[in-house]
């Protein structure tokens, strides 16, 4: 066991007063901080910690090695993250095992879809891990669209918009609600899902939920030919008691 | 319009310093706070908004009618709380049409599976309603846990415990990563269908995480002939990916 600890701390859907007030205790005392970002951003994760980080924070930043150049099916993507997730654990173990503590600043709930995932994958065991959960962007989506997603004994499917069309139009006729993530160029394949499921009409678009640039509409009410969506918008459906 | 704000507020799963800074500032500024509670309870969300309330804040409380008198599924039961609801909303709106704001307290999320919705169902419409959403109960379950729970293309099922045992196993079945929820006295049925859908070696038991009376174990490891399991009690089953 190395003598640091490792806090994986989840930074909320976006609002900087939708952190934890445990996270920003460990942001506040973080005398290191990690976080990963897409070359030339100053990254999702560390901009909402910015406000709560300790005056000094030394940042650990780790550039993923792709935006879109290569297929995420790519097995030389797969490869590539591998190798890159490898790289950050074996630069925050160095740290952890020289003493110091690190906070892993994470988008969301790290545990729920999180990049941190990965390098808790190679730590786990090998270093004291505190995990701090945070807010996830599907709980400020349905609340900033003002939807009660699921009720009583309603099943509620997370359905990345990775899917390929059949099962993800499989999936929705059998979900009582729904949640699609990782919407971005999958958009067109998602509406023809909702379509062939029969769930278009409860369909609801969110885009950046709690921050300045939000976006809520029927999913209907969105053009086609607009720009694509980011990879973080969300498609949601909510369950069918509602209308019971 | 009435010209009061409703403020529905997400307590978290239970630890008083997993309540998000927007829960933190609306409840420190409350002159009036509702909240459900079992008779003679303290009630779960009160108990978590405790140490940050306004000094003074006046409790708008609404006891349930039942405990585990009926079974939720007979129609005296349905009726009866669909009374209770209503009535709750109909006190809060007196008050917000008298000029009052009131925050309503719920435990974890208020859109997930919250008796707030039914409240919110009532009011929507005819006043002014901020929903502050707030940390699911299963996101500290799986950071206590240190179980990563959902990957790359896993779909995540949330599953009321409450099914059937037919559904529960066709379910589980399907799902790469799920959370089966209000475990209690379903728990019997919930193991038989994990052991039916192949999934017992994976399921976690997490009981009231995140607080002082936390209990976290392979759901084998479990005894059966234990005290019943808690309604808020949950089993996780992380993704299949991890074991790819």
């Amino acid at each position: 066991m190395s003598s640091g600890t490792l806090h994986v701390v989840g930074m909320g859907p976006g609002a900087p007063d939708l952190v934890t007030l445990r996270a920003a205790r460990v942001l506040g005392s973080a005398l290191c901080h990690a976080f990963f970002a897409k070359r030339g951003r100053a990254g999702q994760a560390a901009t909402i910690a910015a406000p709560h980080l300790r005056a000094g924070s030394e940042p650990l930043r780790f550039d993923y090695p792709f935006t879109t150049e290569l297929p995420p099916h790519d097995p030389a993507y797969r490869a590539a993250m591998a190798a890159f997730y490898e790289h950050a654990a074996g630069r925050i173990a160095a740290r952890l095992e020289a003493g110091q503590d690190v906070a892993l600043l994470c988008e969301g709930d790290p545990f729920f879809y999180g990049s941190a995932m990965h390098v808790f994958d190679h730590l786990a065991g090998r270093c004291r891990i505190e995990v701090v959960p945070g807010l996830p962007g599907m709980c400020a989506a349905w609340a900033a669209a003002g939807l009660p997603v699921a009720h009583g004994d309603d099943v509620l499917c997370v359905l990345p918009g990775t899917l390929d069309a059949v099962a993800l139009t499989a999936r929705l006729r059998a979900a009582d609600a729904a949640v699609i993530m990782k919407v971005g160029g999958n958009l067109p394949k998602i509406r023809a899902a909702l379509g062939e499921a029969g769930r278009s009409a409860d369909a609801v678009y969110v885009e950046r939920a709690t921050m300045a640039e939000e976006r809520i509409m029927r999913l209907a009410d969105l053009p086609d030919d607009a720009r694509p969506a980011p990879y973080f918008a969300l498609v949601l459906v909510a369950g069918r008691r509602r209308a019971r």
